[in-house]
């Protein structure tokens, strides 16, 4: 297992006319991302919400895939939702990791827009292979508040497709991102 | 726009006791898939159902995204939704495709399991460098009948992850497929 964590933020993001909000936990986001999460190998899958009663909720559906019911009905299920832990912030989630592993936590997080100061898979991919662990943070809604990226050590390029058109899912982001900085693929070329 | 076009089957696919079944059209996988598409800029997005009353279904959802209501609410999405067409069978998709391009259409499978007769990433690559129009086929439930397989030119190898855990949902093994074919990060290297 690798040293790599992945965030989902729920809070701070922006909503379409840039105001900070708090988004709802969604079912899929809770699959699929975990799904991604333990194919590529990922430690933890952390889900950030302030919100009391999203953690109750999330509560009840993760203790549902720890009966034995949801082991025979869908075993692989089970095994990537056991990565999933859950944070009342950002910043508890990072001291959680930091308590956890040896060296330096590089918290690294995702937008789909070009900015300045933006590190490339490359650099994520040498990052990853010196060893440091690393959190890659995700933001739901429109995308993580500022303050957040300001939190972070890196700010990761966004992902580009093949014209100016920037609206993936955060569950296909999430996937294109791991395969990026944790598969094989790039070691072929 | 490139000539390459995607399809999500619904039927013939295995369930997970290996029987031939008939999966729903759901709202994620038309959305996710979709923006998927148009990011990587795919020519269409191909969704196969032989059931009437799911094209009915599918046909209601894509008429809301016609209307200027939807445009004005969320234009990307409206700009994604735009590439769907919908067929009774992969065999009228390709039959559709083939009268559209010029050049002759090259059929790829995916399935999350190795096989012995599957063409590589790089592969792929090259047949689309090639001018090759593509069609990548992708199948719901539990994989794509062998059925169907068969019916295409090649099949194309698996997403490795880290481990021997191959259960991506179908819109991240689709966003990481576009990405590992489309996108420019490739060259980078």
């Amino acid at each position: 297992m690798s040293n790599i964590y992945v965030a989902l933020v729920h809070y701070p993001v922006y909503n379409k006319r840039n105001e900070s909000i708090t988004t709802s936990i969604t079912n899929l986001d809770i699959h699929d991302i975990a799904r991604s999460c333990r194919t590529f190998g990922v430690k933890n899958y952390c889900i950030i919400t302030p919100v009391a009663t999203q953690h109750e909720l999330l509560g009840r559906l993760l203790a549902f895939w720890q009966t034995d019911t949801a082991r025979q009905y869908n075993p692989d299920r089970v095994e990537a939702l056991e990565l999933i832990k859950s944070f009342d912030s950002l910043e508890s989630a990072i001291e959680n990791i930091k308590n956890q592993e040896q060296s330096n936590l590089i918290v690294v997080t995702t937008t789909a827009k070009q900015r300045s100061d933006q590190i490339s898979f490359q650099e994520i991919r040498s990052l990853k292979s010196a060893g440091h662990p690393l959190l890659i943070v995700f933001g739901t809604g429109n995308g993580l508040l500022e303050e957040i990226h300001q939190l972070a050590d890196k700010v990761l390029a966004p992902i580009k497709g093949s014209s100016e058109y920037n609206h993936l899912s955060v569950r296909s982001a999430v996937a294109i991102v791991l395969d990026r900085v944790l598969s094989e693929e790039y070691k072929e070329e």
